[in-house]
């Protein structure tokens, strides 16, 4: 969570003048994102009643062949009226922009609407409800976009794992090569196929939802969004959801709440709800993979917070002990 | 320059219930600071008309009971129309409270005005003009408040230097232990006494002044302020605004702007405008030291960024070499 390249005021206003927002107010640098840099800019607005944006330049991992899907996803959906921020377009109509840095790298950077809410730590009930019901709304809203294959699926759990070593997993806690190896051979042989499937947040963690009491008013960062089984969506919410103490402990009553507010829009299926179980497993295991391979591979004095793996860890295991119990609505 | 502790959407919401400010609508921890962490907030305010404050977390370095004198002088010059951020005062009106971290730590938060404006990184002459006026304009309106020892002056730069060692310089530059051993001797010997004093910002550069065009909309950051010479501050702002290019290139347009904004409000006198070579050397020496104790003591990939020594080395050396000339009005 750091802003890695310095935009002096002069850059910034370079850039915005390409953007029917008015002149530059200020600009601050956001503590949020690992893979790229934020600023929230205030600006006087196209009709000089002040505005507010997200600037996000786009530092590692993101492919810029990918930006058009993700930018393009946050019209639609705001389009639908989803509470998504919408891409701000510039003068030309594109959704993002080249921009060089001070080391003389091109770097992408796209301005986003700015919405309130805040990131809640420790849901209530009802909270996880409308949280439940804005991500089967997205499900909806988005049915006829694009498509774009999931890069973070059961084969790259396999090969960042693989990247890691067996002594690298064993450093990080003993049991954990047995235990990983066990889970990724159960996923490739028993992975659901068919489900019904569309674009997917895949990331739906309380850091990307803004809320305003018990309201969503913003879902934000779809850098992972892509085509998958609307059951895993849901899957990855839960588990990102429904624990507290580091994955230690389960909250029953906001797992019931999150299924409740997913089905109030978008009823699961028999198949779908069947499938739960072991999609939970896998969306534990997704994290575990990555957080796994980022603990061994970020310096610990990194601006970058490393998360650790078991956290996740322990939700794959209570979901491979629970069976479908964790998900009745 | 990072937020160095997680606090909750409920933690937030739980410490401003203590202010008049409304409810919560967003909060971003932002990029600024090094011995505190940021957050810029949003609430709903106390008139419901929506209102933005940064609040601000003590972490390292600052003394609790400092805090009054740094808060209670941001009323001050609030109150004679000088463009800083007042403080904000909970329901009981106290200026700063105690909160308690994840760490189980207590600190010291204290809530003040969000001002627009951006921090200007190549300044142009009228807005360092409008700098060197509200230097003056400081000076003028705190003279009569408190005092608070310079923590920072030239017996805290021998020492400073002294921990860092003789190896230690040297790795920065081979020349440097010499540099500094000569120029601390000479302020031993020759620095100014008797000069017009009063509370000086003490770290006037282009981070701490937010500007809208030509105007300065904001100082801020006063963890520094303390009892000085009003020249040493006038010195200070001028080693951090009139160089380019890290040092290397001398800007006499922004000097001659900066000297003639400052004393269109407050003249020197023939004393201060003698001893202004000297408390420049001085005031470069300042940042020599704490870049140098900074550089050799903070690891490379930490939360912070080093800032090179250097370029304070060549500023002191600049003002070395010129005698008055960059400081003609």
């Amino acid at each position: 969570m750091a802003v890695y390249t310095h935009l002096s005021a002069e850059d910034l206003a370079d850039l915005i003048a390409h953007y029917d927002v008015g002149e530059l107010v200020s600009a601050k640098g956001i503590a949020e994102g690992v893979s790229n840099s934020n600023w929230l800019l205030e600006t006087t607005g196209s009709d000089g009643n002040g505005a507010r944006y997200i600037l996000t330049m786009y530092e590692f991992r993101i492919e810029l062949e990918d930006l058009p899907f993700f930018l393009g996803l946050l019209d639609l959906l705001a389009e639908k009226g989803c509470p998504v921020p919408a891409t701000i377009h510039d003068r030309n109509g594109a959704t993002h922009r080249m921009i060089t840095n001070v080391a003389g790298e091109p770097k992408a950077v796209a301005l986003i609407e700015f919405l309130p809410g805040v990131s809640i730590d420790r849901p209530e009930p009802a909270q996880a409800q409308a949280v439940g019901k804005a991500l089967a709304e997205l499900h909806i809203a988005a049915q006829d976009y694009a498509t774009r294959p999931n890069a973070m699926g059961p084969a790259a759990w396999r090969e960042l794992i693989r990247d890691c070593g067996t002594e690298g997993l064993a450093r990080i806690d003993p049991a954990l090569p047995a235990i990983v190896e066990e889970a990724l051979a159960t996923f490739e042989s028993a992975w659901p196929e068919g489900l019904p499937s569309g674009v997917c947040h895949a990331d739906l963690f309380p850091d990307n939802v803004l809320m305003l009491g018990d309201k969503v008013s913003g879902l934000i960062d779809f850098y992972f969004a892509c085509t998958d089984f609307f059951a895993y969506d849901m899957a990855v919410t839960h588990a990102a959801w429904c624990f507290a103490d580091h994955g230690r402990s389960f909250r029953p009553e906001i797992a019931t709440a999150l299924m409740q507010g997913y089905e109030s829009v978008r009823p699961l299926s028999a198949e779908e709800r069947a499938a739960l179980p072991m999609l939970a497993q896998g969306a534990a295991m997704r994290f575990v993979s990555t957080r796994t391979f980022d603990w061994l591979n970020t310096p610990v004095d990194a601006l970058v917070t490393r998360k650790d793996p078991m956290d996740f860890v322990r939700r794959m295991q209570f979901y491979a002990a629970s069976g479908d119990a964790p998900f009745a609505a």
